[in-house]
């Protein structure tokens, strides 16, 4: 009885809530739900932990910085060795709602992409099999992977799991956007709600929509008018071959997008104003005046929702067998 | 009257608790006191924010570690370009209870030290001017540092007092040790009060004392029999001059020296088995067996106490006109 009357309630609040953005081509974010709260205990650690790098320096948080908007805010990422990344840091703040990973969209889902960097040589330069064995020669962690796992042997497939897991919790709920939506009519001022008018009327949101506005097609950059760049990226093409796929890029996600600047897949444009102003040139032949440029943009910094909020996780110590580090061998 | 028996309540509590270890060389930590709250948790967000570096990609945090005791675990640090470092880094943990600051003391005391790291060419890279244009170009930092100073200036003064004042919070109470100091017999087992015993009978405690087992005084390094290494550190000769200084450093405190690894000013002793071998012959000459030795490894693993725990720092965005970091542009 009880149970039916709080689906009933819950139901019922959940059309009540759904009524109000039923016509909105975005809607909030909901919290993420159904994680196993033990693995994405250990793949906070694991995504903390530079030992799952060759020179013991380099963690997923150096270049999607949990303090910094899931990313390292430069043009390109600086990898092992101090080489230079080939393209923009996209944040993995509401990763797990995208369509695919990556750029290009190559790997399918969170856990297809973990594995990459680790292996990268020029992200992290280690292998599969010596960050499994690195972490199965600590202790604390061969404990906790058997605790959440129930084996006894470390393997990669449990490591990208768990990091996986973790990336599920960091959905950035309660924007101001996401407040406004749900009916909070002085969420949004004035300008605010009218940048949000121009990006629903201009046509942003043929591509910018759904929870995460973004990040649920692939789409061509330079529709309208070509993109210039020196990068060499080719996006979606590198995965189908096909010539027709050249320069679609999945559309990032605009979910704290004030934080994760430098814009675009090159890093090429520094602030809002700017990607902005080149969205609305190259991908919808409109050049929007400083006035609605600013509209759009105040708009868009309403779309920052509440960030992860956790203690910072307490890595376990190596053991007297663990592999050291190699930050200079081959230098 | 309340008050005064608020103090008296609290003279007799420290009267009966400074009586079970009264007589021993190492007193419990106490949790830090009288911090400018305000000033840590700016500091706080300063000493996470790779925009204090060159690079955009440095800070404070990338080679103490608060997840890692402190510490990089790496032999001697990584930094800006991938520079190797000259010196094993040394904790930040209870870094506030040191005679001076830096291997050989060179800096008086944590606000003197945290100037320096910024405009290290080795390690952050940037000056302290450009650092300071950086924070005052970002609107939420502008607004902390008034709230926080009062000033409408940032200054690197300001920069190096607030992160000075985080770092003052980050000692560890309460480890296993300090229990059992306190009365709690159980806390340690008969192994590791065995090795408690050996550390003080042998003599470690000459030098190894006080409430951070070290840290308040320079000792030679190789008092016995001469310590052999590649790396050209001369110790307090560098500040002094004085050749009888040479190869004396800062005795670094034993506090969670189980996390500090690798060990000694050039980072040559992997484990603290090798560490507690060589520190027997050296600074005693002294050979523990093995039993010995691992017995003072075990209690050396009891200073590990309660690690910093505060949710990680969300930095504030850069504002269009700061300053872009620059990490490839000398390659
Ligand atoms: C050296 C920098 C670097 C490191 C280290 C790194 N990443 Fe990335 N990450 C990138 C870059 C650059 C991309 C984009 C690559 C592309 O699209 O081709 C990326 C892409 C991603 C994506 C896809 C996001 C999207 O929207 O497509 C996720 C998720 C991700 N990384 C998670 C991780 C995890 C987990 C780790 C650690 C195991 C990690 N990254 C380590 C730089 C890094
Ligand atoms: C036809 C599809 C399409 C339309 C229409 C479109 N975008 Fe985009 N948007 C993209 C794609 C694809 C990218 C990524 C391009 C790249 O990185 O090279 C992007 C990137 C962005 C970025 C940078 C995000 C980041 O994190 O790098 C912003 C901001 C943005 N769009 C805003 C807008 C606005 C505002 C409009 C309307 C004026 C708009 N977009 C219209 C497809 C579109
Ligand atoms: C690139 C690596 C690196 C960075 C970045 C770095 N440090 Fe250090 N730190 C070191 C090394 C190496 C030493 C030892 C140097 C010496 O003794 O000559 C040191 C020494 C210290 C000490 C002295 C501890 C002791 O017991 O003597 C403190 C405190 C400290 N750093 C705090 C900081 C702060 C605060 C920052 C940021 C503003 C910072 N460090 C940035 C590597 C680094
Ligand atoms: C005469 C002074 C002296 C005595 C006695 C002494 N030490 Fe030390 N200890 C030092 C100095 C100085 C260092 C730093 C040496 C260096 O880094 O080159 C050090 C370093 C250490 C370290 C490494 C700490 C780190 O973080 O790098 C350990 C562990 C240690 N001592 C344990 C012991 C033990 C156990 C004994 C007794 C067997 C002992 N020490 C006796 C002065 C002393
Ligand atoms: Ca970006
Ligand atoms: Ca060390």
């Amino acid at each position: 009885m009880q149970f039916n009357t709080l689906i009933l309630a819950t139901l019922t609040a959940s059309v009540l809530i759904q009524s109000v953005f039923a016509d909105e081509p975005i809607q909030p974010i909901t919290p993420a739900k159904s994680i196993n709260a033990a693995q994405a205990e250990l793949g906070k650690k694991l995504y903390f932990d530079p030992r799952l790098s060759k020179s013991g320096f380099i963690s997923c948080n150096s270049c999607h910085n949990l303090s910094m908007g899931g990313t390292d805010n430069l043009t390109t990422s600086i990898g092992h060795n101090w080489q230079q990344g080939p393209i923009n840091s996209p944040t993995v703040l509401n990763a797990s709602m995208n369509i695919a990973q990556f750029w290009d969209g190559r790997a399918a889902d969170l856990k297809a992409q973990a594995g990459g960097p680790i292996a990268n040589p020029k992200e992290m330069a280690f292998t599969h099999e010596l960050a499994v064995e690195v972490l199965a020669s600590i202790p604390q962690y061969v404990a906790e992977f058997k605790q959440v796992f129930g084996t006894e042997k470390v393997t990669i497939d449990e490591v990208t799991q768990a990091i996986a897991e973790f990336e599920k919790t960091l959905v950035t709920p309660n924007s101001r956007f996401d407040q406004w939506l749900l009916g909070k009519k002085d969420a949004l001022s004035a300008d605010e709600q009218a940048g949000y008018k121009l990006f629903k009327e201009s046509g942003c949101v043929a591509c910018h929509n759904g929870a995460a506005v973004g990040g649920s097609s692939f789409q061509k950059m330079g529709l309208v008018e070509p993109y210039k760049t020196d990068n060499p990226a080719e996006g979606r093409k590198a995965v189908t071959g096909k010539d027709a796929d050249r320069f679609f890029f999945k559309v990032p996600t605009l979910r704290n997008v004030e934080l994760t600047y430098p814009y675009f897949h090159d890093g090429a444009a520094k602030t809002l104003t700017e990607a902005v102003d080149t969205m609305g040139r190259l991908q919808l032949g409109k050049k929007f005046t400083a006035e609605e440029n600013a509209k759009v943009v105040a708009f868009l910094k309403t779309l920052t929702g509440e960030q992860p909020s956790f203690l910072i996780p307490i890595l376990p110590p190596s053991g007297d067998k663990t592999l050291h580090p190699q930050p200079f061998n081959e230098k």
